[in-house]
Protein backbone atom coordinates (compact mmCIF):
# COMPACT_ATOMS: atom_id res chain seq x y z
CA UNK A 1 0.00 0.00 0.00
CA UNK A 2 1.77 3.26 -1.21
CA UNK A 3 1.36 6.36 1.60
CA UNK A 4 -1.22 8.43 1.53
CA UNK A 5 -1.32 12.34 1.51
CA UNK A 6 -1.70 14.56 4.47
CA UNK A 7 -5.07 15.57 3.22
CA UNK A 8 -6.26 11.63 2.40
CA UNK A 9 -5.50 10.57 6.11
CA UNK A 10 -7.38 13.98 7.40
CA UNK A 11 -10.34 12.72 5.01
CA UNK A 12 -10.01 9.30 6.32
CA UNK A 13 -9.91 10.56 9.95
CA UNK A 14 -12.90 13.06 9.04
CA UNK A 15 -15.28 10.56 7.75
CA UNK A 16 -15.03 8.64 11.19
CA UNK A 17 -18.19 8.68 13.40
CA UNK A 18 -19.63 6.93 16.23
CA UNK A 19 -22.86 5.29 15.26
CA UNK A 20 -25.74 3.58 17.07
CA UNK A 21 -27.88 2.55 14.30
CA UNK A 22 -27.27 -0.10 11.72
CA UNK A 23 -28.68 -1.51 8.56
CA UNK A 24 -30.08 -4.86 9.76
CA UNK A 25 -31.90 -7.74 8.14
CA UNK A 26 -36.13 -6.93 7.43
CA UNK A 27 -36.78 -8.71 10.43
CA UNK A 28 -34.03 -6.34 12.44
CA UNK A 29 -31.94 -9.14 13.34
CA UNK A 30 -27.97 -8.70 12.25
CA UNK A 31 -27.21 -8.47 8.43
CA UNK A 32 -24.00 -10.46 8.68
CA UNK A 33 -20.72 -9.31 7.20
CA UNK A 34 -18.39 -10.85 4.68
CA UNK A 35 -16.62 -13.67 6.04
CA UNK A 36 -13.39 -12.03 4.58
CA UNK A 37 -14.22 -8.49 6.42
CA UNK A 38 -14.61 -9.99 9.33
CA UNK A 39 -11.41 -11.89 9.11
CA UNK A 40 -9.16 -8.62 7.75
CA UNK A 41 -10.79 -6.88 10.93
CA UNK A 42 -9.69 -9.99 12.84
CA UNK A 43 -6.25 -9.88 11.27
CA UNK A 44 -6.18 -5.95 11.84
CA UNK A 45 -6.64 -6.32 15.82
CA UNK A 46 -4.26 -9.07 15.99
CA UNK A 47 -1.40 -7.36 14.62
CA UNK A 48 -1.77 -4.21 16.92
CA UNK A 49 1.53 -3.51 18.95
CA UNK A 50 1.61 -5.06 22.49
CA UNK A 51 3.47 -4.72 25.74
CA UNK A 52 6.46 -7.24 26.24
CA UNK A 53 5.17 -9.67 23.46
CA UNK A 54 2.46 -10.98 25.63
CA UNK A 55 -1.09 -9.53 23.59
CA UNK A 56 -2.31 -9.02 27.01
CA UNK A 57 -6.23 -9.09 25.59
CA UNK A 58 -8.65 -11.50 24.52
CA UNK A 59 -11.90 -10.34 22.19
CA UNK A 60 -15.14 -11.68 23.07
CA UNK A 61 -17.44 -11.90 19.68
CA UNK A 62 -21.05 -11.98 21.04
CA UNK A 63 -22.82 -14.23 18.48
CA UNK A 64 -25.57 -16.05 19.54
CA UNK A 65 -28.97 -13.42 20.09
CA UNK A 66 -29.25 -14.82 23.53
CA UNK A 67 -25.90 -13.04 24.91
CA UNK A 68 -26.09 -10.60 22.49
CA UNK A 69 -29.37 -9.30 23.82
CA UNK A 70 -28.60 -9.82 27.81
CA UNK A 71 -25.35 -7.95 27.04
CA UNK A 72 -27.19 -4.87 24.97
CA UNK A 73 -29.22 -5.02 28.35
CA UNK A 74 -26.57 -5.30 30.67
CA UNK A 75 -25.11 -2.10 28.78
CA UNK A 76 -27.99 -0.06 27.89
CA UNK A 77 -26.77 -0.23 24.31
CA UNK A 78 -29.41 -1.61 22.04
CA UNK A 79 -26.96 -1.82 19.11
CA UNK A 80 -25.08 -4.67 20.72
CA UNK A 81 -28.01 -6.56 19.71
CA UNK A 82 -28.79 -5.15 15.67
CA UNK A 83 -24.89 -4.53 14.82
CA UNK A 84 -23.14 -6.55 12.17
CA UNK A 85 -20.75 -7.22 14.96
CA UNK A 86 -20.43 -6.74 18.48
CA UNK A 87 -17.54 -7.83 20.45
CA UNK A 88 -16.58 -7.03 24.43
CA UNK A 89 -12.95 -6.26 24.41
CA UNK A 90 -11.38 -7.60 27.11
CA UNK A 91 -8.15 -7.44 29.08
CA UNK A 92 -6.75 -10.32 29.54
CA UNK A 93 -3.40 -11.40 31.60
CA UNK A 94 -4.49 -15.08 32.37
CA UNK A 95 -3.47 -16.35 29.41
CA UNK A 96 0.41 -15.06 29.37
CA UNK A 97 0.03 -16.93 33.03
CA UNK A 98 -1.54 -20.57 32.01
CA UNK A 99 1.60 -19.90 29.14
CA UNK A 100 4.29 -19.81 31.66
CA UNK A 101 2.50 -22.46 33.92
CA UNK A 102 2.10 -24.73 31.33
CA UNK A 103 6.28 -24.13 30.62
CA UNK A 104 6.25 -25.00 34.51
CA UNK A 105 7.31 -21.26 35.46
CA UNK A 106 5.80 -19.44 38.04
CA UNK A 107 3.37 -15.79 37.68
CA UNK A 108 4.33 -12.67 39.48
CA UNK A 109 1.79 -10.10 40.96
CA UNK A 110 1.49 -7.35 39.13
CA UNK A 111 -2.30 -6.21 39.36
CA UNK A 112 -1.74 -2.04 38.46
CA UNK A 113 0.60 -2.93 35.78
CA UNK A 114 -2.05 -5.37 34.72
CA UNK A 115 -4.08 -3.00 34.49
CA UNK A 116 -2.53 -0.33 32.91
CA UNK A 117 -0.86 -2.83 29.99
CA UNK A 118 -4.16 -5.13 29.70
CA UNK A 119 -5.83 -1.78 29.29
CA UNK A 120 -3.33 -0.54 26.51
CA UNK A 121 -3.61 -3.81 24.88
CA UNK A 122 -7.36 -4.15 24.81
CA UNK A 123 -7.44 -0.66 22.95
CA UNK A 124 -4.49 -0.76 20.95
CA UNK A 125 -6.26 -4.36 19.29
CA UNK A 126 -9.91 -2.87 19.79
CA UNK A 127 -8.79 0.56 17.35
CA UNK A 128 -7.01 -1.50 14.75
CA UNK A 129 -10.90 -3.90 14.18
CA UNK A 130 -12.23 -0.46 14.60
CA UNK A 131 -10.11 1.02 12.22
CA UNK A 132 -9.68 -1.68 9.30
CA UNK A 133 -13.65 -1.69 9.44
CA UNK A 134 -13.86 2.16 8.78
CA UNK A 135 -11.32 1.07 5.42
CA UNK A 136 -13.86 -1.35 4.49
CA UNK A 137 -16.36 1.29 4.56
CA UNK A 138 -18.13 0.39 7.89
CA UNK A 139 -18.22 2.35 11.23
CA UNK A 140 -18.70 1.60 14.47
CA UNK A 141 -18.72 2.53 18.41
CA UNK A 142 -17.15 2.32 21.43
CA UNK A 143 -19.49 1.47 24.83
CA UNK A 144 -17.95 2.35 27.59
CA UNK A 145 -21.69 0.87 29.18
CA UNK A 146 -19.78 -1.97 30.07
CA UNK A 147 -18.99 -0.62 33.39
CA UNK A 148 -23.11 -0.13 34.37
CA UNK A 149 -23.23 -3.89 34.12
CA UNK A 150 -19.99 -5.70 35.05
CA UNK A 151 -21.14 -8.24 37.59
CA UNK A 152 -23.28 -9.81 35.05
CA UNK A 153 -21.22 -9.32 32.22
CA UNK A 154 -18.24 -11.37 34.13
CA UNK A 155 -21.09 -13.93 35.00
CA UNK A 156 -22.80 -14.32 31.26
CA UNK A 157 -19.29 -14.37 29.58
CA UNK A 158 -18.02 -16.62 32.12
CA UNK A 159 -14.80 -14.22 32.16
CA UNK A 160 -12.33 -15.89 34.67
CA UNK A 161 -9.81 -14.40 37.16
CA UNK A 162 -7.55 -12.14 34.94
CA UNK A 163 -9.90 -10.56 32.40
CA UNK A 164 -11.78 -7.79 32.61
CA UNK A 165 -14.16 -6.00 29.97
CA UNK A 166 -12.36 -2.78 29.14
CA UNK A 167 -15.72 -1.76 27.20
CA UNK A 168 -17.84 -3.00 23.86
CA UNK A 169 -17.55 -2.23 20.87
CA UNK A 170 -20.35 -2.90 17.80
CA UNK A 171 -19.73 -2.71 13.78
CA UNK A 172 -22.06 -2.52 11.03
CA UNK A 173 -23.01 -0.32 8.00
CA UNK A 174 -24.44 3.00 9.07
CA UNK A 175 -28.04 3.59 9.20
CA UNK A 176 -28.00 6.98 10.48
CA UNK A 177 -25.69 10.12 9.34
CA UNK A 178 -24.16 11.35 12.57
CA UNK A 179 -22.73 15.71 12.01
CA UNK A 180 -18.73 15.37 12.95
CA UNK A 181 -18.16 15.89 16.40
CA UNK A 182 -16.17 18.65 17.83
CA UNK A 183 -12.70 18.63 19.83
CA UNK A 184 -11.04 20.18 22.48
CA UNK A 185 -8.71 22.79 20.75
CA UNK A 186 -5.00 21.00 20.24
CA UNK A 187 -3.41 23.70 22.93
CA UNK A 188 -4.81 22.53 25.16
CA UNK A 189 -4.68 18.85 24.21
CA UNK A 190 -1.05 18.95 23.03
CA UNK A 191 1.67 20.09 25.13
CA UNK A 192 5.63 20.68 24.57
CA UNK A 193 8.20 19.71 26.83
CA UNK A 194 5.89 19.84 29.94
CA UNK A 195 2.28 19.82 30.60
CA UNK A 196 0.36 23.67 30.55
CA UNK A 197 -2.75 23.96 32.11
CA UNK A 198 -4.93 26.09 29.56
CA UNK A 199 -6.05 29.41 30.78
CA UNK A 200 -9.39 30.24 31.97
CA UNK A 201 -9.92 31.77 28.91
CA UNK A 202 -8.67 28.92 26.76
CA UNK A 203 -11.31 26.44 28.90
CA UNK A 204 -14.51 28.82 28.12
CA UNK A 205 -13.57 28.92 24.47
CA UNK A 206 -12.93 24.80 24.68
CA UNK A 207 -17.00 25.03 25.95
CA UNK A 208 -17.72 27.10 23.11
CA UNK A 209 -16.40 24.59 20.68
CA UNK A 210 -17.93 21.60 22.13
CA UNK A 211 -21.28 22.81 22.72
CA UNK A 212 -22.92 21.43 19.62
CA UNK A 213 -21.24 17.74 21.05
CA UNK A 214 -24.02 17.82 23.34
CA UNK A 215 -27.48 19.29 21.11
CA UNK A 216 -30.15 16.95 20.79
CA UNK A 217 -32.41 17.25 17.95
CA UNK A 218 -33.22 21.28 17.84
CA UNK A 219 -31.71 21.80 21.27
CA UNK A 220 -28.70 23.50 21.34
CA UNK A 221 -25.49 22.07 23.05
CA UNK A 222 -24.36 22.31 26.31
CA UNK A 223 -21.49 20.51 27.09
CA UNK A 224 -21.10 21.37 30.78
CA UNK A 225 -24.29 19.58 31.70
CA UNK A 226 -23.88 16.79 30.05
CA UNK A 227 -20.12 16.38 31.63
CA UNK A 228 -21.57 17.23 34.92
CA UNK A 229 -24.30 14.32 34.73
CA UNK A 230 -20.88 12.54 34.03
CA UNK A 231 -18.12 13.22 36.30
CA UNK A 232 -19.81 15.69 38.78
CA UNK A 233 -20.39 14.49 42.15
CA UNK A 234 -22.91 11.97 42.18
CA UNK A 235 -22.48 11.71 38.42
CA UNK A 236 -22.52 8.33 36.43
CA UNK A 237 -18.78 7.88 36.77
CA UNK A 238 -19.21 8.03 40.51
CA UNK A 239 -22.07 5.20 40.60
CA UNK A 240 -20.08 3.15 38.42
CA UNK A 241 -16.59 3.30 40.99
CA UNK A 242 -18.39 1.00 43.21
CA UNK A 243 -19.01 -2.01 40.70
CA UNK A 244 -15.20 -1.40 38.98
CA UNK A 245 -13.60 -1.52 42.22
CA UNK A 246 -15.49 -4.72 42.77
CA UNK A 247 -15.24 -6.32 39.29
CA UNK A 248 -11.16 -5.67 39.39
CA UNK A 249 -11.44 -7.76 43.10
CA UNK A 250 -13.64 -10.38 42.09
CA UNK A 251 -10.96 -10.42 38.80
CA UNK A 252 -7.87 -10.96 41.09
CA UNK A 253 -6.45 -7.16 39.42
CA UNK A 254 -6.90 -5.32 42.62
CA UNK A 255 -3.65 -3.40 43.89
CA UNK A 256 -5.55 -1.68 46.78
CA UNK A 257 -5.61 -3.35 50.75
CA UNK A 258 -7.54 -6.11 51.61
CA UNK B 1 -11.44 7.94 0.25
CA UNK B 2 -12.80 4.96 -0.75
CA UNK B 3 -13.45 2.06 0.92
CA UNK B 4 -10.22 -0.51 0.64
CA UNK B 5 -10.63 -4.46 -0.03
CA UNK B 6 -9.95 -7.00 2.79
CA UNK B 7 -6.37 -7.76 0.91
CA UNK B 8 -5.69 -4.27 1.25
CA UNK B 9 -6.48 -3.79 4.77
CA UNK B 10 -4.22 -6.82 5.53
CA UNK B 11 -1.75 -5.68 3.32
CA UNK B 12 -1.41 -2.18 5.33
CA UNK B 13 -1.86 -3.78 8.88
CA UNK B 14 1.08 -6.34 7.46
CA UNK B 15 3.20 -3.43 6.95
CA UNK B 16 3.36 -2.90 10.56
CA UNK B 17 7.09 -2.95 12.24
CA UNK B 18 7.76 -1.80 15.30
CA UNK B 19 10.88 0.40 15.02
CA UNK B 20 13.46 1.67 16.94
CA UNK B 21 16.00 3.15 14.82
CA UNK B 22 15.71 5.89 12.82
CA UNK B 23 16.97 7.86 9.90
CA UNK B 24 18.23 11.22 11.52
CA UNK B 25 20.09 14.19 10.30
CA UNK B 26 24.01 13.27 9.66
CA UNK B 27 25.19 14.78 13.41
CA UNK B 28 22.66 12.24 14.76
CA UNK B 29 19.50 15.04 15.43
CA UNK B 30 16.21 14.38 14.94
CA UNK B 31 15.14 14.79 11.41
CA UNK B 32 11.91 17.00 11.48
CA UNK B 33 8.75 15.76 9.87
CA UNK B 34 7.38 18.04 7.13
CA UNK B 35 4.54 20.13 9.26
CA UNK B 36 1.36 19.07 7.39
CA UNK B 37 2.59 15.31 8.34
CA UNK B 38 2.92 16.19 11.83
CA UNK B 39 -0.85 18.00 11.69
CA UNK B 40 -2.35 14.92 10.25
CA UNK B 41 -1.05 12.82 12.77
CA UNK B 42 -1.70 15.12 15.79
CA UNK B 43 -5.76 15.52 13.89
CA UNK B 44 -6.13 11.93 13.43
CA UNK B 45 -5.17 11.45 17.44
CA UNK B 46 -8.03 14.27 18.23
CA UNK B 47 -10.24 12.56 15.66
CA UNK B 48 -9.92 9.01 17.96
CA UNK B 49 -13.29 7.75 19.86
CA UNK B 50 -13.27 9.14 23.63
CA UNK B 51 -15.50 8.14 26.78
CA UNK B 52 -18.03 10.18 27.38
CA UNK B 53 -16.80 13.27 25.45
CA UNK B 54 -14.28 14.33 27.76
CA UNK B 55 -11.21 13.31 25.56
CA UNK B 56 -9.28 12.24 28.86
CA UNK B 57 -6.07 12.10 27.66
CA UNK B 58 -2.87 14.59 26.94
CA UNK B 59 0.15 14.31 24.55
CA UNK B 60 3.61 15.75 25.82
CA UNK B 61 5.40 16.60 22.56
CA UNK B 62 8.98 16.13 23.42
CA UNK B 63 10.68 19.41 21.40
CA UNK B 64 14.21 20.04 22.95
CA UNK B 65 17.06 17.96 22.94
CA UNK B 66 17.56 18.40 26.98
CA UNK B 67 14.01 16.93 27.59
CA UNK B 68 14.36 14.19 24.84
CA UNK B 69 17.50 13.31 26.15
CA UNK B 70 16.68 12.97 29.70
CA UNK B 71 13.38 10.97 28.47
CA UNK B 72 15.77 8.13 26.47
CA UNK B 73 17.54 8.28 30.07
CA UNK B 74 14.60 7.60 31.95
CA UNK B 75 12.40 5.15 29.82
CA UNK B 76 16.14 3.48 29.05
CA UNK B 77 14.79 3.72 25.18
CA UNK B 78 17.83 5.66 23.70
CA UNK B 79 15.21 6.42 20.36
CA UNK B 80 13.39 8.79 22.05
CA UNK B 81 16.35 11.41 21.36
CA UNK B 82 16.34 10.45 17.95
CA UNK B 83 13.01 10.14 16.18
CA UNK B 84 11.30 12.64 14.51
CA UNK B 85 8.38 12.95 16.66
CA UNK B 86 8.80 11.50 20.65
CA UNK B 87 5.62 11.87 22.80
CA UNK B 88 4.44 10.96 26.03
CA UNK B 89 0.68 9.69 26.22
CA UNK B 90 -0.69 10.36 29.69
CA UNK B 91 -3.98 9.49 31.04
CA UNK B 92 -5.55 13.29 31.77
CA UNK B 93 -8.69 13.54 34.55
CA UNK B 94 -7.51 17.23 34.93
CA UNK B 95 -8.36 19.02 32.15
CA UNK B 96 -12.23 17.98 32.33
CA UNK B 97 -12.15 18.89 36.26
CA UNK B 98 -10.69 22.20 35.23
CA UNK B 99 -13.79 22.62 32.64
CA UNK B 100 -16.30 21.62 34.78
CA UNK B 101 -14.63 24.13 37.63
CA UNK B 102 -14.42 27.01 35.18
CA UNK B 103 -18.36 26.61 34.62
CA UNK B 104 -18.73 26.66 38.61
CA UNK B 105 -19.50 22.70 38.74
CA UNK B 106 -17.65 20.83 41.39
CA UNK B 107 -15.91 16.92 40.67
CA UNK B 108 -16.53 13.73 41.69
CA UNK B 109 -14.74 11.23 42.73
CA UNK B 110 -13.73 8.06 40.64
CA UNK B 111 -10.25 7.07 40.45
CA UNK B 112 -10.51 3.40 39.44
CA UNK B 113 -13.07 4.37 36.81
CA UNK B 114 -10.12 7.82 35.93
CA UNK B 115 -7.53 4.63 34.86
CA UNK B 116 -10.14 2.56 33.00
CA UNK B 117 -10.86 5.73 30.68
CA UNK B 118 -8.21 7.55 30.93
CA UNK B 119 -5.49 4.86 30.06
CA UNK B 120 -8.53 4.33 27.07
CA UNK B 121 -8.38 7.57 25.80
CA UNK B 122 -4.46 7.63 25.88
CA UNK B 123 -4.31 4.55 23.52
CA UNK B 124 -7.11 5.45 21.49
CA UNK B 125 -5.34 9.09 20.39
CA UNK B 126 -2.07 7.41 20.32
CA UNK B 127 -2.82 4.56 18.61
CA UNK B 128 -5.01 6.72 15.77
CA UNK B 129 -1.48 8.97 15.77
CA UNK B 130 0.53 5.94 15.33
CA UNK B 131 -1.88 4.61 12.62
CA UNK B 132 -1.60 8.13 10.68
CA UNK B 133 1.97 8.41 10.83
CA UNK B 134 1.90 4.48 8.87
CA UNK B 135 -0.21 6.04 6.57
CA UNK B 136 1.80 8.32 5.96
CA UNK B 137 5.06 6.48 5.00
CA UNK B 138 6.43 6.40 8.74
CA UNK B 139 6.75 3.71 11.65
CA UNK B 140 7.29 4.34 15.31
CA UNK B 141 7.42 2.53 18.53
CA UNK B 142 5.52 2.11 21.50
CA UNK B 143 7.61 2.81 24.80
CA UNK B 144 6.18 0.69 27.96
CA UNK B 145 9.36 1.71 29.33
CA UNK B 146 8.03 4.91 31.06
CA UNK B 147 7.50 2.68 34.08
CA UNK B 148 10.83 2.20 34.59
CA UNK B 149 11.05 5.55 35.82
CA UNK B 150 7.65 7.37 36.60
CA UNK B 151 8.85 9.96 39.28
CA UNK B 152 11.37 11.02 37.19
CA UNK B 153 8.87 11.79 34.24
CA UNK B 154 6.39 13.29 36.53
CA UNK B 155 9.42 15.80 37.71
CA UNK B 156 10.67 16.26 34.33
CA UNK B 157 7.37 16.94 32.62
CA UNK B 158 5.47 18.57 35.44
CA UNK B 159 2.69 16.54 35.05
CA UNK B 160 -0.09 17.81 37.97
CA UNK B 161 -2.98 15.53 39.59
CA UNK B 162 -4.83 13.95 37.49
CA UNK B 163 -2.57 13.34 34.58
CA UNK B 164 -0.34 10.08 34.05
CA UNK B 165 2.23 8.57 31.52
CA UNK B 166 0.23 5.32 29.85
CA UNK B 167 3.53 4.79 27.34
CA UNK B 168 6.38 6.81 25.21
CA UNK B 169 5.76 6.79 21.31
CA UNK B 170 8.21 7.23 18.80
CA UNK B 171 7.53 8.12 14.85
CA UNK B 172 10.12 8.12 12.44
CA UNK B 173 11.48 7.05 9.17
CA UNK B 174 12.82 3.28 9.58
CA UNK B 175 16.67 3.07 9.69
CA UNK B 176 16.10 -0.74 10.33
CA UNK B 177 14.14 -3.42 8.44
CA UNK B 178 12.56 -5.98 11.24
CA UNK B 179 10.52 -8.64 10.03
CA UNK B 180 6.62 -9.52 11.06
CA UNK B 181 6.83 -11.00 14.26
CA UNK B 182 4.17 -13.33 14.82
CA UNK B 183 1.06 -13.58 16.94
CA UNK B 184 -0.46 -15.95 19.02
CA UNK B 185 -3.23 -18.06 16.85
CA UNK B 186 -6.50 -16.36 16.46
CA UNK B 187 -8.51 -19.13 18.88
CA UNK B 188 -6.88 -18.45 21.61
CA UNK B 189 -7.46 -14.27 21.35
CA UNK B 190 -11.09 -14.41 19.75
CA UNK B 191 -13.64 -16.08 21.61
CA UNK B 192 -17.22 -16.56 21.38
CA UNK B 193 -19.96 -15.86 23.55
CA UNK B 194 -17.92 -16.95 26.55
CA UNK B 195 -14.77 -16.84 27.49
CA UNK B 196 -12.74 -20.21 26.29
CA UNK B 197 -9.39 -21.34 28.18
CA UNK B 198 -6.51 -23.11 25.26
CA UNK B 199 -6.15 -26.18 26.13
CA UNK B 200 -2.22 -27.32 27.24
CA UNK B 201 -1.76 -28.61 23.49
CA UNK B 202 -2.58 -24.93 22.56
CA UNK B 203 -1.02 -23.43 24.14
CA UNK B 204 2.33 -25.03 23.46
CA UNK B 205 1.49 -25.03 19.60
CA UNK B 206 1.54 -21.26 20.61
CA UNK B 207 4.55 -20.95 22.58
CA UNK B 208 5.66 -22.70 19.17
CA UNK B 209 4.31 -19.94 17.03
CA UNK B 210 5.40 -17.02 18.69
CA UNK B 211 9.60 -18.73 19.67
CA UNK B 212 10.34 -16.40 17.04
CA UNK B 213 9.99 -12.87 18.83
CA UNK B 214 12.29 -13.70 20.74
CA UNK B 215 15.25 -14.36 18.11
CA UNK B 216 18.23 -12.26 18.36
CA UNK B 217 20.79 -12.38 15.60
CA UNK B 218 21.21 -16.15 15.10
CA UNK B 219 19.86 -17.28 18.36
CA UNK B 220 16.72 -19.03 17.82
CA UNK B 221 13.91 -17.49 19.80
CA UNK B 222 12.47 -18.49 23.47
CA UNK B 223 9.60 -16.94 24.14
CA UNK B 224 8.71 -18.42 27.46
CA UNK B 225 12.26 -16.84 28.58
CA UNK B 226 11.19 -13.29 27.24
CA UNK B 227 7.77 -13.88 29.65
CA UNK B 228 9.72 -14.95 32.66
CA UNK B 229 11.56 -12.05 32.38
CA UNK B 230 8.58 -9.76 32.37
CA UNK B 231 6.37 -11.90 34.07
CA UNK B 232 7.20 -14.38 36.51
CA UNK B 233 8.18 -13.82 40.05
CA UNK B 234 10.59 -11.05 40.49
CA UNK B 235 10.40 -10.48 37.00
CA UNK B 236 10.30 -6.99 35.80
CA UNK B 237 6.59 -6.19 36.00
CA UNK B 238 7.02 -6.96 39.48
CA UNK B 239 9.41 -4.90 39.71
CA UNK B 240 7.69 -1.81 38.05
CA UNK B 241 4.66 -2.46 40.38
CA UNK B 242 5.49 0.27 43.30
CA UNK B 243 6.49 2.53 41.13
CA UNK B 244 3.27 2.52 39.60
CA UNK B 245 1.19 2.09 42.79
CA UNK B 246 3.73 5.37 43.95
CA UNK B 247 2.71 7.64 41.10
CA UNK B 248 -0.97 6.52 41.43
CA UNK B 249 -0.82 7.96 44.50
CA UNK B 250 1.08 11.09 44.24
CA UNK B 251 -1.07 11.90 41.34
CA UNK B 252 -4.66 11.29 42.98
CA UNK B 253 -5.91 8.42 41.09
CA UNK B 254 -5.18 5.75 43.83
CA UNK B 255 -8.66 4.02 44.32
CA UNK B 256 -6.81 1.64 47.34
CA UNK B 257 -6.88 2.31 51.09
CA UNK B 258 -5.06 5.52 52.28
Amino acid sequence: MTARTPGEVRAFYDAHRTVRHYVTREDGTPLPLPAEHLDAMLYAAQRAPTDATAQLYSLIRLVSPEVRARLAELTTNAHIATASEAFVVCLDVRRVGRVLEVAGQGVGHWPAIAVHFGIGDAVLAGQNLLTAAEMLGYQGCWIGGVLNGLEGILDVLELPAGVLPFAALTIGTPAEQPLLRPRVPRPLVVHEDRYRDGTEEELRYAIEVMNPIAARGDKPGDWVRLLRAYFAPSGSMEKREPGLVAALKRQGLWAGGE
